[in-house]
């Protein structure tokens, strides 16, 4: 612990589909390992809930015996998630902060939990049904990844602050040179644009390594679409998937990442690994990016296949040490795990204020029913009641 | 009202998937519509959370616009169900008696109201992930729709009462003689068993009519299994899905309901259906059907094709009043509604006895700590949390 800083009882909340951190893919339960690993060194009282197959130096309360997505045992998810939630639930007084990472799930159940509560929403928030639940919930603070996943859900839903992601400063490390490639890292689908990586590079006239998975869902995708611009092109390299070890060299050996991306990207966890090995990223300015990016600096922002084009070179000339500086500067894990330090005691100064309210507010209120020598059910009903209201 | 009897205020939660009643398909939700209109017949004060497009005569609370299943517009199914607990939540005051038919789900939220709660499962309890939540929730109360659906979760679940299905007694009337053939209803799959029907009719020489959807997910079986044994067979007539006009002659006309099952049936509405139309079921005992069919008297238990095939001239020479008449001692509406009823009473009973011994026991843990003067928040909060225990 460091000196001045007190220590806090809190309460991490994965989701139960990987485990923390995940055998495979799953940025979710990544970043919340990152986050609990850190607030733990920091000389925190961490408590993770997540699948019992996690690894961390917290003490685990195990919700399911191993991961969901990997167990085709489980035909009803759901139950998992609602009994980790009980037992959350249970065992809340030993925590001074909750933090979930489940999305809106928890928010019935924790209402009257809200002043220590707190939500970190990790997808994305434009699907239709969300400003439902977030305007019913509006007592439930929320957290989001960047300023512009909140768009769909502005006067709706109670943000609190954005906390951007981070990653471990010695995950990647500076590749000082490239080695004259552009990088694609990650699923194949219409929304990340594959199509324009290869037409970038091809106009360019410079190679692309694509590193991806093909999900069932986008197989049809691939066949149709990409497959057809990969087949007999010498200039793109189609790699597969790649374990983490190999991104490394992936990423740092590139000129620059390409995410010319089509959607509302909530964060873009492959930015900040480009930029954490140097590699500056060449991307189209939706969702996030451009908070992620720092035009000029860790990428450069485009908005047309001509703009891309002539942005290689400039990447190529880029300083890669200024890139990683960027990285250490915004988005390494302890900066991340500052950033909620901060926010929970924020949380816990608000919570106090309130608190003292409340107690005198509810003594008053008892002790006023009391007065006449009964104490009806009824009075302590509704002195509970307008206490959590 | 019925003199003598007292009006309830009574909730009925349906499942959203479907409107109550539903347009098509939906088991669940025909039962919780019958019985709410029941309800009201009666005379009690009854409020429906359902989807938006039921048709009732309580106090409908829409919880979604349309039924879920007709709706392709909605992602996230789970927000409405979410929504529609938190209603329920805070017009709680409102009732006497809060019935749920929304499996497991309910329960997180209602805890503290379990002892005017009452959850009617209607599916199968048979699949492994159940035990943990039921354990898990055992102060919420559980009706079983027949004995034989509790086994899974036999000393698990809180069990309360079993009540029987039951279906109104004008929809179907008696039809006094049969059209000389059999009858399989329902949907086409393998635990229904539709080759075993085609077995029978074929060894019996009868003819078979089969009136059932194929889903999706049974289009494989249907097209390798059954579609081979129907084409170019005399004896069977394969008439596709059904109205419910229709369905009153398909029953009414048969010599016997083929219900040859092979799963744990939680209840089989079907089989009351024949009943109330005079038609005797010819069943394999899975499941509920020991308890819905008085063997020799509404239908005839059978154990192999060639009982089944002995039992088609015994099922012709049956008393088809009498069938009607086992129907309408049993597994009429009312019949359903009466159980329904003096269950709620029977609740309403033990929480009154409950709720005066845990008044009188906050009061004096209130009264006690505020003795010294001082009424700290966490003296307030244990004599809360040990009411609520």
């Amino acid at each position: 612990m460091k000196p001045g800083i007190r220590s806090l009882r809190i309460a991490q909340v994965a989701p139960l589909f990987e485990s923390c951190p995940p055998q495979l893919y799953g940025g979710t339960e990544r970043i919340v390992s990152y986050l609990t690993e850190e607030l733990v060194k920091e000389g925190h009282q961490v408590t993770l809930f997540a699948s019992g197959d996690s690894i961390t130096e917290a003490r685990l309360i195990p919700c399911v015996k191993t991961a969901i997505r990997l167990n085709p045992a489980i035909k009803i998810e759901c139950i998992y998630s609602m009994l980790m939630f009980e037992k959350v639930l249970q065992m809340e007084d030993q925590f001074d902060i909750i933090h979930f990472h489940t999305d809106f799930l928890s928010f019935g159940l924790f209402r009257h939990l809200a002043s220590k509560c707190i939500t970190t929403i990790h997808g994305r928030c434009d699907i239709e049904d969300l400003p439902l639940v977030y305007a019913e919930y509006k007592d439930m603070k929320i957290v989001s990844i960047s300023d512009n996943q909140r768009i769909p859900l502005l006067g709706i839903a109670n943000f609190y602050a954005t906390v951007y992601h981070g990653i471990p400063p010695l995950r990647f490390s500076l590749t000082p040179f490239n080695g004259g490639y552009l990088a694609f890292l990650g699923r194949i689908s219409p929304e990340k644009r594959p199509d324009r990586a290869i037409e970038i590079a091809q106009k360019a006239g410079i190679k692309l390594r694509i590193a991806a998975k093909v999900d069932k869902a986008d197989q049809e995708y691939y066949d149709r679409e990409i497959k057809p611009m990969i087949d007999g092109n010498p200039l793109v390299e189609f790699i597969g998937e790649i374990n983490q070890e190999q991104k490394s060299d992936f990423l740092g050996n590139a000129i620059a990442l390409a995410f010319p991306i089509d959607w509302p990207e909530p964060f873009g966890i492959v930015m900040i690994e480009a930029m954490s090995c140097g590699t500056p990223v060449i991307a189209y300015p939706h969702g996030s990016v451009r908070e992620v990016i720092d035009d000029g600096i860790s990428g450069i922002l485009v908005e047309s296949i001509e703009e891309a084009v002539a942005a290689v070179p400039r990447a190529a000339a880029m300083d890669r040490r200024l890139v990683r500086k960027t990285f250490d500067d915004r988005f390494s894990v302890p900066n991340m795990a500052k950033n909620y330090i901060q926010l929970y005691e924020k949380m816990l100064h608000a919570k106090k204020l309130e608190d003292s309210t409340k107690t005198s507010t509810l003594i008053e209120q008892i002790l006023s029913a009391a007065d006449g020598g009964a104490l009806p059910m009824s009075a302590i009903n509704s002195a509970i009641k307008q206490q959590a209201a």
